[in-house]
Formats: C-alpha cells, structure tokens, sequence
C-alpha cells in the first residue's frame, strides 16, 4: 500500500499553461471546462486515468481553474462543465487510485474534493457565477457528484448515457463527495428512489432521469450541444457580475520550502516534528494599503487579504497532506492590528457596495477560514503583546479549538472586532464564528461586540471571547502544558471531538456532508469490507468477487 | 473477544421486581430512580460493574423503569434520577464490557443507550414529566451523559464531586451518548470550553461547574438533599400529567420464540437466515375496540395499538442484537385497515383532549418508529392484497428504505392515511415522513394527502406514496430480486446509504447525535489507537499506556 504523502510532498499551485485534465475555453459571458484527463498523467505512475477518473491532481486542476474564473475573468457569468471525451463525461474517482491509498489519503482527498464542489456552489449563490453541467456522456460516482454540485444538470439521450452512484453496489463504499445529500437534500430526489438508484450499477438514463429529478433535461444528441448553448445564455442573464473585465491575475505563491518551515510573504509554518506542533503566524498589513477598487484593482494579488489568505489556505492543504503527524497548530498573528482593520472596514464597504473584486476577496477568506474548520488537527491561538488578532485575524483565534490570552497589565495586548466578524466570514453551518461561540449565551449584548475599541485579556476573558487569559505568572507553563497534553491524545479521539464541537448549533447541507456523509465514509473506508484482502474496493477489477462479513453494524 | 451476540440472546423485557441495579421509590408527584450497580450481575462475568458504571443490562432496566412511569404511575410529574452509593453517582459505561465486546456489540449498546436517553427527552418535552440529575458523587462519561438528558442537573459540592467527561484522554474514544453534541448543542457550553472540559480526565467541580453551565446549581452536602427536594417540587409543578392515577399495568409480551421465528400476539418476525432476511408481520386489530378513556384504561396493554408497538420494538431490539447477520426485514402488514383507521382516530381525537394515556400510547409508537428509522437494516415493505397499510401502520412502509405495492386491478389492494401520518409520529428530524418524503416536490398538493379515501397502486405510485407498483405479471420476479440483489450487497455501505438518505432535510440535536457523533465514535471505536493491541481501549487499566499511530485523519 503505497502511502503517497510519506513519499511525495502534494503541491496545491498550478496555472492554466500546465493543466494536463481540463481545458477552458471563454466565450464573453460563457467559460467552458471540458475534463480531458490525460491516463498517464496521475499524481502516481500506479494507475491510469481511464474514463476521465480522477486523482487529486486532476481536482487540483479543476480547484484552480474556478479560482481563476472568479479572480481573472470577472465578464464570465456562467461555467459550462463538460468532458472532450466521446460519449463519456465522467467517471469519477479512479479506483486504482482509492485502493493503493492509505486511510488518511482517502479522507483527505474526499475533504478536498468536496471543497472543491462546495466551492461551485459558494460561487454560484454568492458570485454570481452560474454551473451548468453538460453530461455528454456516461457520468457515473465522482463524476455525477460534481454534476450535482452545478445548478443545472443536462443530459445528452443517446440511448446510452446515465447518470449513476455505484459506489455502493460496485465498490462497498459510499458515493462520499456529497453525493448521497445533495440528491435527497438539494435535489429533492424522494429517499426511497435515492435508495433505488444508489444502489443500480447502471444507473439511469433519459426521461427516467428527469421524471426522478436527477437530472434537469435530457436532449438527443442532435439538439444536445444548441440546448446547453441556450440554457448557459439563459443562466448568464442572471448573473450580477461585471459585464467585462478586467480582472486580476494570480501569480504564483512561490514559498520558501523547507524541511523545518514552509515561509510565504504573510503567512509562515514550522514544524516541530519531535514535538508533533506546527507553529503558524500570519502577519498583518504594513505601509499604506489600498482603499479603492482601482487601488485594489492595481494592487491586484498583492493586495494584503488576498494574498495572506490565498497563502494560508495552500498551507492549510499542505499541512493536511504532507503533514500527518502534526497533531497541534499553534496560531499567531503578528503586526498592526488598526493595520487589519483598516483593510476589514475597506472590503466591507466595498463589498457591501457591489464590488465584484472585493466581493471575491472576502468569499476567498471565508472559504479559507472553513477550509480550517474542516481540517482536522487541533488549533490553539496564543493572543500575546504585539499580535493583531484584529477582525478577519481574529476569526483565526475563533475559529481555533482554544484560545490563550496573555492578561499582563504592564505589557499592551488588545483584540478587536471589526464588522467582518458579523456576517461576512461565516461557517458552513451559515453562523458567525461569535454566533457559534455564544449559542447558549444570550446575555452577551451585541452592542458589546460591536463596540469599537479593543479588549483587554480580562474583558475577553470575562465576555467569553478567548478561552483563558493567564497572568504573566502562569502563561509560559499554561500555554506549555496544554500543547503537551493535546500532543498525548488520540489523533482519532481529537478528530471526533474537534468534529463535533466545532460545529454547535444548526446543520446545513454542508456541514451535513462534513458531518454525516464523510464520517459514515470514513467508517467504510476502513472496514475490512471494503479495504480487507477480500473487501469489495480491493477485489474490484481484479479476479474474483468480494467477499463479506455480513454483521450489520 | 466475547461477541456476546453470537453466544446469549438478550432480552429486553425485565420488571422492578427483578431489577437488580436500580432501586425506583414513588412519594407522591416525585419519583426517584436510584442506581445502584449489582458489581457481579452484570450481562456477563467476564467483568465487574464497579463504581456504578453500567452495561446493556443496567441501562434496559432504566428503560423499562421510564416506560412504566409513564403508564403505570400517570401521577408521576418529576422523576430525580441518583444514586444509593456513596460519594459516587455513575461511573459511566464499563470499560472492562467495551473492550470485550466485538464492534457490533459497542455500536448497538450505545444506540440503544443514546435511545434511553432520548426517551427521557422526549417524556420531559411532550409527556410532562421533568428529570432532574441530583448527582451526589463523582458522575464520570456516560454518568455524566445520563445527567445532560435530564431537565435540571444539581452537583454536590463536596469539595471532591465532579462531572467529566474523560473519554478522549482516558481511553481514546468520543463521550457517544450524545455527550459532545449536548454540552454544545443542548446546555449551551461554549465550544472552546467544552473542547478544554473534554480533555480533562478529573473533570470540573463546585462553582466552576455552574460557571461553565456544566451543571444547574451546587450545593453543601448538607443542603443538598433538601434542594434537591425542593427543586423537585418546583419541577412538578410544571407538568400536566393526572393528579393521581390509576395507571396501567405493562405486562410481560410472552412471545413464543424458535430458532427461526418470534411470535407475538400482533407481531411475528420469521428468520431466513440463508437468504439473510427476515420476516416482520403486524397484524391489525380484530374485533371490536376500546374508543373512550375508560374502556382504554380498562384495556391496558391489551388495547391493540400498545400492544402492537410493544411487540414491535422488543422484536427490532432482539433483531438488532441476536440477529446480526440479517440484513433486510420485508415489513408485511395483515388484517382489516379500517380497523387501524379507526384506533387511529380514536388515539388521534384522544390525544388531542390531552388524555394522558392516549398521549402515552402515541409517544411509545413515534418511539418504535424511530427505533426502526435508525436501526442498521434494510426495510422493504411489501403492500399486497389483504393488508392493512392504514395510517399508522403505512408509517412502517413510509420508513421502509423501499416499498413495493402489487397493481393488479384484479384484486383489491388500497393504502390509506390517516391523521396520525400528519404530525403525531415525527422523525427525530421533527418532520413527519410524509414531509421527508415529499421534500422536493412541493407540487403534492395537502388535501390530495388528507383525502379519506384509500389509494390505489397506481395512484400511489403516481403520487409517490410507494417506490413502485410492479403488476401481477411482474411483482415475483421485481420483489424477489430486489431483496436478492440487497443481500448481496456490502452490510457497511448500507448502514452509511440508509443513514444518510433517513434523514433528508433538517438536522435537530437527536439527528445530530445519531447522523455526526454516532458516525465518528462507529469510526473511532475500530481504528487501531483505541482498539488495537496497545490501543487506549485496550490497554486502560492494564500495564502500560496507550501506543498511537500519530497520523491526524
């Protein structure tokens, strides 16, 4: 069983000119991307990419290309999925792939595939960008979970092409990337014809498919390409983004890597291996900083959110893949907290005034922030003289499973709110980090964490906003045993409970899939029938049929 | 490793004159359930239950007592749950039980906890009946658990009493009796707390705990059993249940049990244990019905419908642990449907009069019902000529994962509704299953739902009432492989399908413990570093400490 992140550090950055899978196309409002995965081109020579399957290099590609979208090409008001295949879109996560992975590498690339879909739909309720799914061909598992993803679902009726989940039927495990909740919770497909049908290794074609909601129209082969043609212009009249550009390019991040510490401009992470920790500190704005959408416009991915955001999040995926062992995060924030509240108080009003640019600044924020809430090591912030854990900084120390604030009344050290933190920056479960944070405690007047100076680590303290505020007495050996004591837990015990209580209150489709879908595949993913020598993922394609311990569980 | 399962069938049916492990007193509204843990009786010897801590055995009995105040002892309006030992409330499960119990074993014993649990909920929000944990010594995991179902939670204060919940460190493994999800979700502890109250193996005390909202109130040893009296009697003064009785009796149901069938007097479930499925009937009434209070409370438990649902869920308990190799139950219903439209009116009128017996009854069926919803098997309902698929029994067919109704115009066969399919029998989602099932499709109109006439096959296929309606040509063949082709299927991937395509819609706090926090522990209770040969699980109380796989997942 090759476990590919003890081998070979993931890279998450890449650019149109390298893509090996996708191709996009733009047409004025229209952007096309067409899945063309190249067999040979997987992240491991252990596999082949056969049917349009994918690995996570493949999803990368895709990951990127709807970043760029938004970002680069402002004037695109709808995306067209398709595949360049003949008569197939899609066949969904390769096999081969998922059966040479260990655990951690199946979780992970299931978290990251889901991100990614969740991203279209982020994309499609806030941006203003539209998906359409154009299935010209068979779309099965993976492929028809990222169909779902889209708001339309199109289907060419060539008497052979259908949609299916075979997941279960085929291979023991579950359709795990949102599948089986997006066709009940998004689609509304009746549970009992969800169950019908995530259970037929064919899957279903036609008028069926429509009839049953799984799909939105289906069109013969002759009409197939004009009818997408006219439902994207008609999805693109919908949109409220810039009727053309310019946007911004995304440059590369170019960090410096090391064994010990990976080092962006505003973000940096190392590594204490012995220790199982990863020190992570991002740094506020300095010098002046733009306020304006040209100013913005010209700054372009240097301006400060953008660019310490998109660093944080390509530390994030790389701490999740290239980093299993470290089982504590510890967050900093250095610098100028008026610095970041300035920047907060820039993108609100612009956002709040339609700014498209500002608008996707903010949606990049707020996905990178979830990305963190889903990512499963413990995170501590450590709040001390000269942080700015300010308004989008401090969703950092919220979002953390604890936070420790040094109360030292001879040494300055204040947090600050900014309206970032009331509505721009929300979970999955479409909660604030502060509404998360005080659900059981409404005595906490909103006008107190609206006020508009900082806190003291003894009104943070006392008001519920950190976790603990020590003395100067006690902080160094607080702080210090704590991170010993998280280091000797179960890694697995901490996932479950990090899991559950990070998301308290009400449950939306996302967290649902977080919570739900992926925990009941990660039981899957490693039980011996699915993953033991005669387990239903291991005989696949092999001679031989699974099998299976028939105890239900 | 014991697979208790495979060895002793368990039985769920037991009466306060054989408990062995709690003591229940009545004085008046108050009732007062004292444990007090028979060391060397629990359901096996191969440990011993120190400290109260618990097994099935212990928790059946709690059960049982719950179920009989609520029908035999109507005057009943606070019931204080506590302890007869000193210094000690609950230790919480057994260690020594989990770590000899097969995996199957540790997940239905606590579902089934989790349901007592629930029950206690359930009868504090809609039978009047408050809880109220008066913890007189250490209340320790699943003690502590037990305490969060309740209404009001009081801790001694005795400079050595503590609520914790020292899974996690302890032995690796999540508080899964609805522990995580409650402290966020039900009292409101802030996340970053319950993260650190989590992580403690000593737990919180004294004012702290108040402090925290991990308790409601402490006080001195010497005070407290008169608060706790006193709360009590402010408890009791909410509810609406009788001034006094009488009552009625819950007598033993005396199935006759074979090695292939169990026979009730309403219910008989048949084992094919070749073809890996089972058989489960439920008989309508006969003969005429009881349709006042008092001919209902002169009936007892012979009146049909709690009769039916008693029988009915003993039958899914033994099916969950004595029959874990059967995968799919066909769900067959026999006898006249006007005679269950008929009780049905007669519980649906009743209830809505606010007779507390009729509200009983009602409560014990939506119970049953949502035993069966999260029971890990595969439910089809057969809908055949002569039988009586009429509003509360149609709920079977509603829960099953599929339903099969045979069209032929040549043979009568109607399914009906009835008031109780409109709101008395809700998912633990809060929804009724009409309203689960016709979750995207708006276009159902209410009145057609609420017309009094039966449906037809075809009619209900058409509406979407049943999953199919195959003819007389058709209906062997389609029914017969659609359960081979089930049993052919992985049990895993079935348990995570089911789970996720139940439960369509909004999540409340029992989804949430079923659907997020069970889905973890499952996970958590069969990977290695809790279960393996130097997991915590296994070596807790043994030489030497756990040994991990550091790897975050």
């Amino acid at each position: 069983m090759a476990h590919r992140a003890d081998v070979i550090p993931v890279t998450f950055e890449t650019r149109p000119s390298v893509y090996k899978h996708w191709t996009p196309a733009f047409d004025g409002h229209v952007a096309t991307l067409s899945m063309d995965v190249q067999e040979d081109a997987g992240l491991s020579p252990d596999y082949r990419l056969k049917l349009n399957s994918y690995d996570l290099g493949v999803d990368i590609e895709l990951a990127d290309a709807l970043q760029r979208i938004r970002f680069e090409h402002p004037e695109v008001h709808v995306v067209v999925i398709t595949s360049l295949k003949e008569r197939v879109f899609c066949a969904g996560a390769n096999i081969m792939m998922l059966r040479e992975s260990s655990h951690g590498w199946k979780v992970n690339f299931c978290k990251y595939t889901n991100e990614t879909r969740l991203a279209i739909e982020d994309a499609s309720e806030h941006s203003g960008i539209k998906f359409l799914a154009a299935l010209n061909g068979i779309c099965a598992g993976g492929g028809y979970e990222l169909a779902l993803a889209c708001d339309d679902i199109m289907l060419v009726d060539d008497g052979n092409s259908a949609v299916s989940l075979p997941e279960a039927p085929l291979l023991g495990v579950l359709p795990g990337t949102g599948g089986l909740t997006r066709i009940v919770d998004k689609r509304g497909v009746r549970r009992d014809i969800a169950d019908f049908f995530s259970t037929l290794v064919e899957g279903v074609k036609g008028k069926r498919a429509v009839t049953w909601r799984l799909v939105d129209a289906v069109y013969p082969t002759s009409q197939f390409k004009a009818a997408v043609a006219e439902r994207a212009r008609e999805l693109a009249a919908l949109s409220d983004r810039p009727a053309k550009g310019p946007g911004i390019t995304l440059n590369p991040l170019n960090p410096t890597v090391s064994d010990s510490a990976i080092t962006y401009s505003a973000v940096s992470m190392t590594f204490n291996r012995a220790k199982r920790t990863a020190d992570l500190t991002v740094h506020a704005p300095t010098g002046p900083q733009p306020s304006t959408p040209e100013e913005i416009l010209k700054a372009g991915d240097q301006f400060w959110p953008l660019r310490a955001f998109r660093e944080l999040d390509d530390a994030l995926l790389r701490l999740r893949f290239n980093e299993p062992e470290i089982g504590t995060v510890v967050i900093r924030t250095e610098g100028d907290p008026q610095a970041v509240l300035a920047v907060d108080r820039t993108l609100a009003t612009l956002e709040s005034d339609g700014d498209w640019l500002a608008r996707e600044i903010v949606l990049l924020m707020k996905r990178t922030l979830k990305r963190l809430d889903v990512t499963s090591r413990t995170f501590f912030s450590l709040i001390e003289p000269g942080s700015a854990f300010a308004g989008s900084l401090f969703e950092l120390a919220l979002a953390s499973d604890r936070s420790y604030m040094l109360d030292d009344p001879e040494r300055e050290n204040f947090i600050w709110l900014s309206g970032m933190n009331h509505g721009l920056l929300k979970m999955g479960n479409e909660l604030t980090r502060l509404q998360v944070r005080f659900l059981g405690d409404q005595t906490v007047p909103t006008d107190l964490l609206r006020h508009e100076d900082g806190f003291t680590a003894s009104e943070a303290a006392e008001i519920g906003l950190v976790s603990f505020a020590p003395d100067e007495m006690d902080w160094e050996d607080e702080v210090r045993l704590a991170i010993e004591a998280r280091a000797a837990l179960s890694p697995d015990a901490l996932t479950g409970l990090e899991a559950n209580l990070r998301f308290a209150g009400p449950e939306t489709m996302e967290t649902k899939i977080f919570g739900r879908l992926t925990a009941w595949q990660n039981w899957i993913f490693q039980r011996p029938n699915a993953v033991g020598d005669k387990g239903a993922l291991k005989v696949y394609g092999q001679q031989g049929r699974p099998e299976f311990d028939w105890k239900r569980t």
